[in-house]
């Protein structure tokens, strides 16, 4: 008889993104006049720059022809696309992180899922709350907690707060874990993290022989100079952090889907008989098994990424959406309400104005002012009480989002 | 401590085309004059058909406009891509299929092994043997198997043993199974299964409970109108199987990437407690909370595979392979070799002349034939004494190919 994993049954029914989707289904069908922005789900809104169409048109292009066309690539990724990532992302900014440290993949969202692959279930994982949905989903289907409480918490997992109490800087674990989730810039609070509190986590990790899952998908929106890009410009970092990087909210890849895990080779963990074993090999059987890499026609789309004009145009997306958020943080602001995140980020977490909880402020901006957003509470109970906009949209509609805003307030 | 999965460290170290890769380098170093082709790895070769190459660069362009881009899609893939595979690939053959069944993925080798997250621990896995290695690696990553013998064979599997002994047609179990893979047209031994044969095995499946695998990577090359496509075409099925598919074959996408999995509404396992569990639910929650949907622009290509142009023009590169298969097969025995497959898959397997192991085969070939091929040993215990020939090259390499075996073997 063919048995499931029971793991899933643990998990709540509800994931956030689609409990949002039915309200606001629900909303427009009773409402149709309703002229609905949509400010939840952080999807990116604005074209992809000419230089990166070009190169998927040449891509295309040579595709078609015998002499240039590219069957299986290798599973970890191009050498154009690793060599460009290596030197521009990591040793530009004095990291030491080679080519072949640098898998390829479709997204970061299934790169912190299928991690978990090459550890073992007797793990102890360390998450912040609030957190994105993903690390502690997964971390459920592979077994590693127990049932979830009526605030979503589940057992096992341990949770590092992150509020306005602690200024979003999550303490350090009060006991050992072994795997441990960073996520800066943050998703959902839009905060980020200094060079001190990684190195205070680098630390930590060292002495625990703990690894660092880091995500720094939102990397490119570090507008302050001395926040870190990457983990791996802490001294130490190499030895006990795994870094995720995507192309989506980059370079506008959403739905054209590329990115990148960094497992530097030398980084090791136990086996329960003792032996250390360097994950670098892990992860590249893991990816060599069973993933057969990303499209080439992608690949020269990322690579674009790093040539002189895309990384102009690039910078030119990212600084409109940092502009968004600017005027959302102003607007709201003005409106009276506690905003945090937002200046190196795309996200702008606000505090729920009159001690609504989040979903009731979700269910109040939507009938009001028709405008959705995520409720805090839906990235984990330290969450509740607050919300997040995404500055993810066209100019004018963030303009009226806020006038919308202002006059709810009002 | 983190502690890594030790299921890992079962792994044979030398998988199998790695090895070739190897042996192939060092014979190209010490031989550089030598004109070696490589009908190994089985990659296409032609390039993509004009259709396919038209509706990327359409979707491309489209990625370049504001009204209309687009981020992320539903995971599961585009309505108009699983619409289009439903009519086509299911419902025109007589198969009760929906298009909310098929879930799009970037690959079958990802979608084979990513599909054993859903199932639990204590599940017998049974494969055929000779089979193809992911279906074997991904069940002692996830630590179904225990140790390898010195033949390769995992402790805990089922192997059911397919030669020229039993016509490559696999033996029901002896013994109740709970997972159960089938590939065919086969990988690799380029035979296929009747309908009585998939039959026997969808009523095995129903009388043990058991869950089928069905790997229908190669079914466009089926030229016996008799043989099914898909399993589906088996009254029952939709109660037992789960069914994978891919463009990389059928349509040249190997470094494209675009592939789908079929899971019917209504079959169900059970949970250790012994509640029934619709599979199709567990199935969208990992493929939701993993993956991030395939590119957009590749979904365009992968629907223009069903245009009627896009049809033709896959067809004739279809018919090119089997062409080049049916050269193979006639040069292979006009040499004097006993040679199976070949004629509804683009794989040729043969017998090895003169009681030569696989491997010494393997070498004969790449040393006085400049050929390489894939030893049959590599694919399991039963594939001794067999190897793999592909059919994917063009014209000339198969034709040069043969007449240097010919010569070799006069």
């Amino acid at each position: 008889m063919a048995l499931i994993n029971d793991h899933y049954l643990k998990l709540k029914a509800g994931y956030l993104f689609p409990e949002i989707g039915r309200r606001v289904s629900k909303f427009a069908a009773e409402n149709p006049s309703a002229k609905i922005i949509r400010l939840g789900i952080g999807d990116v809104t604005e074209p992809l720059p000419s230089t990166i169409i070009e190169a998927m048109h040449r891509a295309t292009d040579e595709m078609a022809k015998r002499e240039s066309f590219r069957g299986y690539g290798p599973e970890q990724g191009y050498d154009f696309l690793r060599n460009s990532i290596a030197q521009h992302d990591f040793i530009e900014r004095g990291a030491t992180i080679a080519a072949d440290e640098i898998f390829v993949s479709d997204g970061s969202k299934c790169d912190t899922g299928n991690i978990l692959d090459i550890f073992g279930a007797g793990n102890i994982v360390a998450v912040t709350d609030p957190v994105y949905p993903v690390y502690v989903d997964t971390n459920v289907m592979a077994g590693r907690t127990g049932a979830a409480d009526e605030t979503g918490r589940y057992a096992g997992l341990v949770y590092l707060p992150v509020t306005a109490e602690n200024n979003f800087t999550p303490a350090i674990p009060d006991r050992k874990v072994d795997l441990l989730y960073l996520c800066y810039p943050n998703n959902p609070t839009g905060t980020v993290a200094s060079k001190e509190t990684l190195k205070r986590f680098v630390d930590y990790a060292k002495a625990n022989d703990t690894i660092i899952f880091f995500d720094a998908a939102y990397e490119a929106y570090i507008t302050d100079p001395s926040i870190p890009h990457s983990i791996y410009e802490i001294d130490g970092a190499r030895d006990v952090a795994i870094e995720f990087r995507s192309f989506s909210k980059t370079a506008g890849f959403t739905g054209t889907r590329c990115a990148f895990t960094v497992v530097p080779k030398g980084l090791m963990a136990k086996s329960t008989s003792g032996e250390s074993v360097e994950l670098h090999a892990l992860w590249n059987r893991r990816h060599t098994t069973k993933f057969n890499g990303v499209s080439y026609i992608i690949q020269r789309g990322a690579e674009a990424v790093y040539s002189e004009n895309g990384h102009r145009q690039v910078r030119a997306m990212i600084d409109f959406y940092l502009e968004n958020a600017a005027i959302l943080c102003r607007g709201l602001r003005q409106a009276g309400l506690v905003v945090y995140g937002g200046t190196n980020a795309p996200y702008v977490w606000l505090k729920t104005p009159g001690e609504m909880s989040s979903w009731q402020f979700f269910d109040h901006l939507l009938s009001q002012g028709n405008l959705v957003g995520t409720p805090g509470s839906g990235f984990g109970a330290a969450g509740e009480g607050y919300f997040r906009l995404s500055a993810f949209n066209s100019r004018a509609n963030i303009e009226e989002a806020v006038s919308r805003i202002q006059k709810m307030l009002a």
